[in-house]
Parts: structure tokens; C-alpha cells; sequence
């Protein structure tokens, strides 16, 4: 791909790592294409050799961008924050950086790869209540987190990567059912979000390869 | 805290994520003192109240440092990259920086959380089969993308967040009795990592909490 080319987002519709990056596209204003890859559809279209090929590791986020093609959604993040920092998303001041950092990685390491479905395949019968857990246990951390750093959303009163996290996690935990009722500062923060034009042009219920019975 | 103290790290010998802290730790210069919190002894430390109210994910490594509570590992490294950048350990161009991210949270996302002690508790009989399922398959994708970023080390020839991330988790592969023979690269990095004197000094075999059947 040559460096002038639109970027080309590799994304499943209902995937939250995908969802990050979809947001951060959008916050920026960055123009993309979409290759839909579908997880479940012929056994998982990210199983296919030629996926393989462009991502060992098999899953989504995929972005081709400059030339090059990244995987990983906090690294992509990254790297579009370092190349298009207007508007910013992470913060300038390096202790306010690591705050957001810390809830990125709070929930991209600590919560979501265990309510992830190669996980839940193990659980059986008692998957449902495996990743109920797994969110609950996370939210909990995590609300407490919040009362020292958040403003209007996670850290202050600017949109950071924080946020990009924050919102499709608590989509995978309406999914599962979790009862937000205990988390107060992350229900008002989700909520305040989802308000946003980025948050909601990149939602999965809007996307290219939504299925009709999951659209808006 | 005064920002002028020595930085404390809350650390457990054989933790994996701690063991990436001390590396940057030890990369980096910078003199600290070790307070243990030992993840089995008293049913887990990390589970009493008082580190409870420092870390709510209870979980360590925590870094107390410039007056702030630091939690979650890449988000402490990236802290130290940004306040003390000599040594540096994240390139400079921004598409390497994202090879560093992509295989450093490959390795803390996508491999390390998924054969945790909380999911491998859950796995009952099949815990050690399925720890092993999950370091190969990442491994896996790991080898692969080595191919395309690596030179003596990770990403080139200098040490970077990604191999202060690869060599605790061949650690744990081979705690867990993972056979490295499909990684060549893998096992070539790891073993010039090793040769360093920052991941000898830090390694678990030389802490102040590492039991005597585990000293090196």
C-alpha cells in the first residue's frame, strides 16, 4: 500500500477492540476504509490463511495505515495519537498520561481477554457466570480508580484513550447482563460518552456489516 | 509521599508483571526499594485491605514514585520512558514504537492475563493443558512476527518495552514446561536478553522475597 492511500480498518462490527479504534478514527477525523471480518461466519473468517498472513495472532483490529500495518487496538491508538495528535487524547502531563494508561490497561489486559471467547469456550456450562464475574471484578477496581481521576469522563474533562476502553466494555457487560447498578461513576461516564458523535457514528449497531437484527 | 523519595515497588519474586517493572527499573538506573507482597502466603497478600486501598485490582506490581501510586506494568514502564528516557526503551520513529506496542501487548493482553492464576483456578484438571494451549498459540503468532521486527533483539538491536515483556513470559512458559523448540527466534532473543545484567539482577531467582529453593 502506498502512504497516500486511505487508511483500511480490518473490523467486525461487535468486536470492542475493534470499537476503540473506531472511535479514535472518528475523534480524529482520519477518512478509512472498512474490511468487514466476521468472527463467527464460516467457523471465523480471522481463522483463513490469508488473515493469518497479514495477523498472526488471528483477531481484529487490523489497521493498514502509511504503509504499514499494525495490530494491537492500544497500539494503534498509540501510534495515531504520536502521527494525528489534534484532538488529543492523551493528556500532556506525564502523571495524568499514566492514569490513562492505567484504565487502558485495566480493562484491554485485566478485564477483556478473560471475558474473550476462546476463554468462555473453556467455561461450559459455567460461562455466563465466568465473565459476569470477570466484568464485575474489573468494574469494581475500576469505580474505585475512578473517584481519584475522573472528571467528566475517566480522567478529567477531556476524551482520552481511557474512554475509547471504557465504552465497549461496558457493551460487552449489557451483553452479559452485569448489573451496573454498583458502579455509579462508570454508568454516568458511559452515558455522558455515548453522547458524543465519535462514540456513536462508530457504534456497533451502525456499522457496514451489522446484521439487520443488531441495527440502530 | 515527596516527590524527592525513593521510588518503592510492590513486587512478588515470581510475578511476571512485576518482573517487567524491575527491568525498566534496572535498565534505566534508577534505585528503588522492594517492598514484597507475597501472592499466596495469608491466602494473597494482594488481598488485604490495606493494599486493597492502594490498588484496588489488588494485583502487583504498584510503583509509588514523584509522589504518585502507579498501577499496571506497561502503563509504569511508558511513566519511566517518559520522566527518565535514558536509556531509551521505546524508539524514536513512530512506526517502530507501534511494533514495541503491538508485540508488548500481544504479550500482556493476549497471552499473559489468559493463563493468570484466576483462570487457570477456573480450569480445574485441565489447567495445565490449557496454560500450555495458550503461551504456544501466542507464541505462535509471536515467532512469526519476530520474523518482521527483529534484529538482535524484539524490535532491532536495542532493548526495547517488548523484550522487557517477552523474557518473564518464556519464564512462565517454561514453568509451565511449554516446549520451546517451534520458537527459535523466541529462544534466541530470550537467551541474548539473559546475557544482560539488568534482567540477571532482576530476575526471580535474585529477589529479596525469592524463597531459598528458588535462588539462583
Amino acid at each position: 500500500m502506498e502512504a497516500s492511500e486511505k487508511p483500511v480498518l480490518y473490523t467486525y462490527f461487535r468486536s470492542s477492540c475493534s470499537w476503540r479504534v473506531r472511535i479514535a478514527l472518528a475523534l480524529k477525523g482520519i477518512a478509512y476504509d472498512q474490511t468487514p471480518v466476521n468472527l463467527v461466519k464460516d467457523g471465523g473468517q480471522q481463522l483463513s490463511s490469508e488473515f493469518q498472513a497479514m495477523n498472526p495472532m488471528q483477531q481484529v483490529p487490523v489497521l493498514k495505515i502509511d504503509g504499514v500495518t499494525l495490530l494491537q487496538s492500544l497500539a494503534i491508538i498509540e501510534y495515531l495519537e504520536e502521527t494525528r495528535p489534534n484532538p488529543r487524547i492523551l493528556p500532556l502531563d506525564p502523571k495524568k498520561r499514566a492514569q490513562v494508561r492505567m484504565i487502558s490497561n485495566h480493562i484491554a489486559s485485566g478485564i477483556q481477554p478473560l471475558q474473550n471467547l476462546s476463554v468462555l469456550q473453556q467455561m461450559g456450562e459455567k460461562k455466563l457466570d465466568w465473565a459476569q464475574h470477570c466484568i464485575s471484578h474489573g468494574f469494581k477496581a475500576l469505580e474505585q480508580i475512578l473517584q481519584d481521576t475522573a472528571g467528566r469522563y475517566c480522567v478529567g474533562n477531556e476524551v482520552t484513550m481511557a474512554d475509547l476502553c471504557l465504552v465497549p466494555q461496558v457493551y460487552n457487560a449489557e451483553r452479559f447482563k452485569v448489573d451496573l447498578t454498583p458502579y455509579p461513576t462508570i454508568s454516568r461516564i458511559n452515558k455522558a460518552l455515548l453522547e458524543l458523535e465519535a462514540f456513536q457514528t462508530s457504534h456497533p449497531s451502525r456499522q457496514p456489516d451489522t446484521p439487520p437484527e443488531f441495527k440502530a
